[in-house]
Parts: structure tokens; sequence; C-alpha cells
């Protein structure tokens, strides 16, 4: 993951099972899951052990082949297979990456296991090519779109190799520009609930010797109004037909702020987040989590929450979005 | 503060002394601070035990009393109370009516200490009146100007009885609309990175019995967006002269949403935060605190932080202003 440094795979395939970093554990703790069944990869994926819309994708593809193994071990028929893989690809119902790379796999079982598992390394090891193209592709768009000079990039959440594998698709932007000598630092946000920009982003920025301040979410509109940030990346958990964007919650004020501060707001993902068959964000199902992850444990006990995981950017706030395959902007849309 | 509740003063004045709630202690605890030095009080003020721009001004009101009361028993000369009264003006610098009260207070020091104390506890009943009149006032405008039914409203940070003494200011609002069978529930933001919206807020609606709901300050935006509030009141720690808004960090992100949205975005705030003095929301000075108020305990250690505890909505994204004397309409203004 982190070159030269002794980390942990953050999803890798061992041998019938998958062992994956528990993201829950960081930063304070390095810990490998070792996760032999549907269930456990279930449980991995609920509790955001597992998480990232990409490291989704590739754990779902990975899941397929665990369910395969699992239902050789325990006798399973097609029909419980079959029932198995679903509840896999139904673990988290925003991002799209989950259940396409799911359906992918999926469709392999006909061929046998060999076949299966061969289709789910392939998918990791596309998530990996693809983080390294969408990087260098949006370092790119940036340092052209901003004009020279070290930049100055806020980004949400976390996007980095935990969540997307290889180099990441926001952080693997900024890890590009950083390679370049392109970055002057970071503006994190915290990410509520869970806090993975504070403890994740801050976490892999750190790893890789990246200068960076942590902000709070409410913070970020206000910091992009003062001219503190050149830039803002984030990534996505689904991209409609419109361009609509569906990202970590706290996405959508960024957006309004960049807008009208005047600063490109770039949406950097694979191609499988790309989701055509969804005509807008209006029809994109977003998760509601429990009101414990909010509201503990500073409110009053029983404090009820809304507690939506993700948020929509309309399309006309998103100045580009880029891939490993192309550069999609507003411009070229409207 | 609550009627027929069995909860001690936010502010009083006790025979040369000042007795504070703890708002830190809050809500698990309701601990009563006695105050008798400006030390005590400044280190009240600093540590947010006391808070709340309208509450802060009459701190300041008493904290004046406090050091003739000081002064006397200590022997201070004209030199040193002045030093410590400055002190008392200078604890927070983003609230203007810190410094104001404490100026309107001291005026009356050659008039001796029977004087200031009378003075001190004006302002803090002119407080208690004011903050009644801003609450009808508002509900008044926002039941005018978002039609019949019952209200749905969003809010940030902790501007009712804990911080403006009577009912409030924005929460103030709220509560003269619950009073008038208009709300139908409150829509409150954790207000990281002290969570005053999760622990006062709550706490507050909690012992009003009116019904709450509890969301991540990133939320607001999306929340604002998607039709789930028809206003948003917020209350302020400065006005400049051309109607930018000096409040809570998180503000400004839930403006431009509100703007985006064509719902109001109404600021209830007293006439002595109204500050004609300054031109406009870039002369507020932003008070930033420290980093360990983000950067624990989630991130890794030694995370460095972006820490601004105020933003500046800009006078074009604020629908109108109410205080305890008049309405400015953002149509009025430009």
């Amino acid at each position: 993951m982190f070159e030269g440094m002794d980390t942990p795979d953050v999803l890798a395939w061992r041998d019938g099972h998958i062992e994956a970093l528990d993201q829950t554990a960081l930063p304070h703790q390095v810990r490998v899951l070792r996760i032999t069944t549907v269930d456990g990869l279930i449980q991995a994926i609920t509790t955001l052990a597992v998480r990232g819309a990409p490291v989704l994708g590739a754990a779902g593809a990975l899941g397929v082949a665990l369910a395969v193994h699992q239902g050789h071990r325990e006798g399973w028929d097609g029909t419980r297979l079959d029932a198995e893989v679903k509840r896999i690809a139904d673990a988290r119902p925003t991002a799209v990456n989950l259940r396409r790379e799911v359906a992918a796999v999926a469709a392999c079982i006909p061929q046998g296991r060999h076949a299966v598992e061969a289709a789910a390394l392939a998918v990791v090891g596309f998530a990996v090519t693809a983080s390294h193209q969408i990087s260098r592709r949006g370092a790119a768009y940036l340092r052209d779109t901003c004009g020279g000079g070290r930049l100055r990039v806020h980004t949400h959440c976390n996007t980095g190799s935990l969540a997307c594998l290889g180099w990441g698709t926001a952080l693997g932007v900024i890890r590009a520009l950083h390679a370049d000598g392109a970055l002057s630092h970071v503006i994190v946000d915290e990410t509520r609930p869970l806090l993975q920009g504070a403890r994740l982003t801050c976490w892999e920025l750190g790893q890789l010797g990246i200068e960076h301040r942590l902000a709070c979410d409410g913070a970020g509109p206000f910091l992009i109004s003062q001219g503190l940030a050149d830039a803002v990346v984030v990534g996505a958990d689904r991209v409609a037909a419109n361009g609509d964007v569906a990202n970590k919650i706290g996405t959508y004020g960024l957006a309004l702020a960049a807008h009208r501060a005047g600063i490109p707001f770039l949406v950097a993902a694979p191609e499988s987040t790309l989701d055509e068959a969804t005509p807008s964000g209006s029809a994109i199902p977003i998760e509601q989590r429990a009101d414990a992850e909010v509201a503990v444990p500073a409110a009053p006990a029983g404090t009820r929450a809304l507690n939506y995981a993700f948020d929509i950017t309309p399309a006309d706030l998103v100045t580009a979005v880029v891939t490993e395959k192309r550069l999609i902007t507003r411009a070229a849309r409207s």
C-alpha cells in the first residue's frame, strides 16, 4: 500500500479467505481481519471496517469468491449461493461499485471456482491501475486549471489507499500533485459522524509525509470562502447519468462554497462509479444509519438523529469528474 | 430559566460575586460555578463554561461589578482596575457584546460601586426582555414568510437561555413558534468542535418538550437541499454595518444551502450585536482556537488543525436580521 512501509494490505485474497485492514481500529491500531464467511464479510462492510466505494467493489468481488469457497465447504446448493451473493451486494445501498462488481464476478460462477477467483483478483488489480490513472489525470487537470504554484487542496472523507487501493481517487490526485512538487498542503475535513477524515486521511497523509491541517466539517465552506484552498477534490459513491454526485455526507456544502468562490470542484472516481442507469441524484438511495453514530456521547441520552450517510451534489456545482479513462467537464456536459 | 423547572440561573449576581451554570458540564451534570475574581471569570469565558454572545455581554457587565468588588477587597488603584476591566473585555475577540457591555458598565465606575452594580443588573434584565421581543418578532416573521402549517426549523449552535438568558435568540424564535403551536420540529447541528448543539440545544429542547433531531454539521446543507427544513434560524456574534454576519463556524454553509433552496435564513440577535463601527465581515476578527479541540481523540497524535471558532455569512445570503427593536430585511437593505 505505502511503498517501503511496513503496513499490511488494505484488502487481499489469501488461499480461500479475505484479509482486510480493520479501518475502525485506525489510526491507533493496525489490525488485520481474517474473513472466512459471508457473514463475516457483511459485518466488516456494515461496521465500516472495510469501506470506500472502490474498496467495496473489490471486497464484493472477493466476496463472491469467498461465498463460492464457503458454499463448497458447507455444501450449499445454487439457490443458497445466489442468496448469499445477493446479501453481499445489498450490504450497503449507496455505492454502486459493490453491487456492480458482485454481479460481474457472480457471472463467472457457472465457469467454476477458479474462474471466479481469477475474475475477483482481476477486479482488485484493475482498481489499483485505475487509481493511478485517475490520480495522474486529476493532478494534470488541476495544474492546468489552477495555474502554477503549489496548490492548497481541500478534501473530505477518506479516498486514499484505504478506500480505493493503489493511490486512491481524490487522495490519489493529491498524492500525484505531491509527487510532482505541485502541492502546498491539504485541508482535511473531520467527516462526522465516523471521522474518516480525522482518523484515516490524516493517518495516510502522515504516512506519506504530506503536510495537512484538520478542520471541522462545518468550517469547510468558510475556509473556502476565505481563499484558503485552490481546489476541492472529493471521491464519489455514485455519479448519476446527469452528473449528480452522491458522496459522503458533507460534500454538498463544499461544492456550494467552491462554486461561490470560483475554484474547481473536482470529483475523482473510477468509471465503475458512473451509473447510467440512474437518471439523477434524486434516484440514488441514500443510506440512513443509526442515531447512535451522531448522538453519542455528547448529547443527552435518547436524543434522536438524522443520519444520512451520503449527500447529493447537483451536476451544475461539479467542475469536472475525472476517471481512469477520461475527464468529463461541466462545460462539455452542458 | 425554564419556568417551573428546578434548574439554576444561567447567570446571576449574588452579593458581590457571580454564579454561572457551567455549560461545559451539560448535559450530563448541572453544576453551578461561584466566580469571585476576574481571573475566575476570564477562565469561565475562555473555557466556554460561560458562553453565547448575549450571555457574554451580561457576564462582561457583571464582570465590571465583580472587578470593582475585588478591587475594593484587594486595594487596587484606578490603573489596576482599568487594566482588569480591559482583560475582561478582551477575553474573547469575536462577539461585540462582551466589550460593548463592559464599556457601558465601566463608564459608571466614577459613580461608585452601587451605580456599577445597578448598571450591570440592568444589562442582565435588559437581555431577558430583549430576548422575548426578538423571539416574538422572529416567530411572527417566519409565520408570515413561510405561510401556514407547522414549521420545521434548522438551527446551529446554542442560542437559547444558556446563551442569551430569557428565551434566547434563534432558539427563542423556535420557542415562540412552539408556544404558538406553529412548530413541527427542530433540526439541530452538532456544532463541532465543542458540540454546543448536541450538548446544550438538545438539552434545552428536551427540557422544553420540543421535538428535535440532531444532525452532523456537514449534513445541514444537504438536509436543507432535500426540503427537510422550512427555515434556518441562527444567532449572531456580530453583525457588520453592511449586514455581514459573524456566527459560530458552520453557519455559512447553511446560508449557502438556504439561499439555493429558497428558504428564509433568519438571524436573531439583540441590537447590541449590530456593530456599525465594523464596515463588513472582513473587518471582524475571527478567533482561532486550539488544535486539540478539533484533533482529539480520533486523529493521529500531533495532528495540526485549522480551528476558526466563527465564520462570516455575507449579507446577500441573509434574508433578515431580527432584533428586539426591528426587522431588517435584505430587501430593505439593498
